[in-house]
């Protein structure tokens, strides 16, 4: 059994309302970032697990969002990295 | 002028509590994930901005970091990508 420190990113799925990400061009706009288009703001969770290999930990964080950290009706979810640490 | 697409990750300074990070790693605890150590828990950003080259891109997304989008005192930034988009 390995330490794996899996990375993963929450986003609002395309074609929902991101009032986070609307907000956050509004404020840049007003500090004067006047050529931001659009921001998508979603979450970065790191979560450091054990298992047997890579594959193991990235399929027992794919049941983690399915089950828990990612809201399926209005969030995708990718695994950005999985690195032994 | 380019279109680009950069993404940024807004994490919890090291050694700094990480209220949210712990109270996911009890809720993946009591769902029965138990191989689960730590969670740590930030922000992911997807910023659409044009600039003259990718790194003025990235020089433009780091202004806003340190003006609006990471709070200096308790939050690290990192660019993860910079894109054409």
């Amino acid at each position: 059994m390995t330490s794996y420190r899996v990375a993963v990113h929450v986003v609002p799925r395309r074609g929902i309302l991101d009032p986070q990400g609307k907000a956050v061009t509004e404020a840049l706009h007003s500090l004067g970032f006047a050529a931001v288009a659009e921001v998508h703001v979603g979450r970065h969770l790191v979560i450091q697990t054990v298992a047997a290999d890579a594959a193991a930990a990235e399929a027992s964080v794919r049941a983690m969002c399915a089950k828990l950290l990612a809201n399926p009706v209005t969030e995708d979810f990718e695994i950005a990295s999985v690195v032994a640490a």
